[in-house]
């Protein structure tokens, strides 16, 4: 975890850029400008949507990345918004994460993997690069393909991980992330308001289902740490929990916590501050619609506008908007 | 959840064949002989091994599936395998699916996702269809894009979804089926050694993590039940659970279980038998290792064999080997 931790405070700034467009989220004029490029690509009519919209993506993220880059230490592009689109989708995921790492940015794929042992470690290759051809001895299995590595399809810093399969569902993502230096964050307790439904369960030994997360959360990193004390297996804590804060934050001592549900989702500045440690340390706040959406809320906004002027506007809108977070969070954190 | 009912019975047989290639369980003679080929494709060299790994995947699924699809009425490809290859192996998934798809067969999209409200939306397109361009009025939004539809690139019946972030993060892949006429499958409890960990905690309410979960899917799929009394929310309940079947089965009436770890993972036919309901239905038991690498055990196997010799082999291998687990299910089931 030092990389995003160093990257973090390189800036200032513990904040993520959540790059999860839609359709409705990326101006339309945008998308209609690349409608005849794509249809003398494509075989068949039908695909048409799929590959305009994906083009279109990942031409959004580019301006948001180039309009951020210098302020904010990490991307977290959510991979269901390209599954979307089909495999055309997909690429442009790999595509923007590309571009992101380019940029200097540390990615989070946001892809909330998990399945028994033997599938996970399959999974875990979106860390460790792909696998070595059969009588091949290069490949992840040795340890190669880390972040810069020319078998690196996916171009992630670090995945988000579902822990509903317990312990080796999620031990192949560790040794991954060991192999190649790179991070997880396993679902804790999510923004969501059903999360409660299974995550808030009470247990018969006391305490709560996500609780318990939380404790193997701690004991799957326990081999991992840094030189700041947290290991390579984070934890995903919404935003929207701030009263519990403190405790959680007691609770995880080596545990960097990816805080998603600021913004849009109603959790503010001051509700995260004590999910940080003493130091400043030990969270990342992430919000997606209230930077890449922020241009629709813009006086500049026209209906008329150029696809150019429209992603201009969209990168401005966002840089404003993520100065805003950063300095919302500064003011709360670094106290 | 009918038209996999009526598949079943048509073949009599409630199984369904995992098509989770590895490097090690495909020939190493039919990777090799794409080796040329690929070559000339890639603009790295680095991109060899994903590609020719992903076509030799989609050569032996291809294969396999010629060889049993007048005989299993379904496939379960695991999305993983193909994501260890990065995008291009995203693109031999769908193409897996999709001549799966038109050789009959129902299609059970093994990718296990799950997110918040909106973003579990996103991952509904898998059953629903590209999203309509902004300002056009078809695509899946009007419900438009079932199986057969052009605008579908995944070529998914049903998809397994995970239930750890509660109703919200479940309902719109449950629209997104009744929409469709697809199905999903939660996970409830499953088959590996350290699912116990969260799935088997126990609740002060009483009962266990899995148990409560299963209530849950029980109540997801209420009001979209067919005309065997299942719904269109399967549950994911693993085969190495024997004991507990019976009232596993009594305490989901309307919930098809979809039933992994049969074979290699220790299931027996007789473990599975109690997971059907009098009439021989509520249940599909998958395999993968036993069927697909079947081939390995074969006293034909030879290292020199050619790579259409080997494609041959794991044919018919995969064959005899998914004849031996529908004969023996239908003794254990059909009673």
């Amino acid at each position: 975890m030092d990389r995003l931790i160093e990257a973090i405070e390189r800036m200032r700034n513990p904040s993520v850029i959540g790059l999860d467009p839609t359709p409705q989220l990326v101006p339309s004029q945008l998308i209609a400008s690349y409608a005849d490029e794509v249809a003398a690509m494509v075989e068949e009519p039908e695909e048409i949507a799929a590959l305009q919209l994906a083009t279109a993506y990942f031409a959004f993220n580019r301006a948001i990345i180039d309009a951020v880059s210098d302020i904010v230490p990490a991307v977290k592009p959510q991979i269901a918004m390209y599954e979307a689109l089909g495999p055309a989708g997909v690429d442009a995921y790999a595509m923007t994460c590309e571009y992101a790492q380019e940029c200097g940015l540390y990615v989070i794929g946001d892809i909330k993997r998990g399945d028994i042992g033997s599938t996970a470690s399959a999974y875990a290759h979106h860390l460790t690069g792909v696998p070595a051809l059969p009588g091949h001895d290069s490949g992840s299995d040795t340890g190669h393909g880390g972040a810069e590595g020319p078998d690196d399809p996916w171009h992630e810093d670090a995945i988000t991980v579902n822990p509903y399969l317990g312990a080796d569902g999620v031990m192949p993502f560790v040794e991954a992330a060991r192999h190649s230096g790179k991070d997880i964050f396993v679902l804790v307790h999510t923004s969501n308001p059903s999360s409660a439904q299974l995550q808030e369960l009470e247990l018969k030994d006391g305490g709560m289902v996500h609780e318990r997360v939380a404790r193997l959360v701690e004991s799957w990193g326990s081999s991992t740490r840094g030189s700041y004390g947290y290991s390579a297996v984070g934890g995903v804590y919404g935003a929207t929990f701030a009263a519990k804060a403190p405790s959680v934050r007691a609770s995880l001592p080596h545990t960097m916590l990816l805080v998603p549900g600021y913004g849009a989702q109603g959790g503010t500045a001051a509700d995260v501050a004590d999910l940080f440690d003493t130091d400043g340390r030990g969270a990342i706040v992430s919000s997606s619609r209230g930077i890449i959406g922020a241009w629709r809320h813009a006086d500049r906004y026209d209906d008329s506008s150029s696809a150019d002027e429209s992603l201009s506007l969209v990168a401005d809108s966002a840089r404003l908007a993520a100065v805003d977070m950063r300095d919302a969070l500064r003011s709360a954190v670094y106290r």
